[in-house]
């Protein structure tokens, strides 16, 4: 698994306040903004900060979200295969993991992902997305 | 403000479970490892992960970390001096956010920082930390 974090999501009530917030003050550039749904920043080479309106991101969760320790918070690794996806997380388990969600297709953006809570109650995800890859220069790009 | 996320900070009630979890079952190496205080993961160029340990999170945050809709969770920009930290904190309150801590000396490894609470109850510390840079080739440099 390669040290990188390549999702930072966060639970978000309001997202015509995060435009306000991260775009007009802040002056950055969204990526990616669908409406009533998520918006996504670029925060580091290959990492995107997703800002996902907390009804959408308790969907996505599942109901399990409450068990977490850090809460309204999922950090995600993507990995280029399916089977990857089972790979990581058997490893997760093997280092004290609990599995939240098994590996399944996700309910946005069309990906294949799992849940695991790590033994401090941080919530990943293990994600195939086909439709996302990192350029060179480290832009990421939906596709 | 650059568009880049410095570190990702998250309430750790296990700094061994960490240990085992990501230095050992995802086979992760840390950058910096303070015993009983934090763990450090670089996760993306130019952005820590840091695994702090409940107590000294929580003392690091003061008493206002219950008003996070997201908890657990710090998010930090670094700035290149104390007059910035203020002029992202002015930024970030023109944009909604509320002042938690105005600018100061933090609890622990020599920086100067405020925390401010997004639209959407995220915590951001803005900090000056004259010990910490990044290398050309994204690497995370303590000084």
């Amino acid at each position: 698994m390669d040290q990188q974090l390549h999702f930072l999501t966060l639970s978000t009530p309001s997202l015509d306040a995060a435009r306000r917030f991260y775009s007009e003050a802040l002056g950055w550039a969204p990526a990616l903004d669908v409406p009533e749904e998520i918006i996504f920043y670029q925060v580091a080479p290959g990492l995107m900060l997703g800002l996902f309106r907390s009804d959408k991101f308790a969907a996505d969760l599942g109901p399990t979200w409450s068990e977490a320790e850090v809460q309204g918070l999922t950090l995600a690794h993507n990995v280029g295969s399916r089977d990857e996806v089972a790979a990581v997380v058997a490893a997760m388990e093997r280092g004290g993991g609990q599995v939240l969600t098994a590996p399944c297709e996700g309910a946005f953006g069309g990906v294949f992902h799992a849940h695991v809570l790590d033994p401090n109650g941080v919530v990943w995800e293990v994600a195939h997305n086909p439709g996302w890859s990192i350029a060179a220069d480290g832009t990421v790009v939906f596709g």
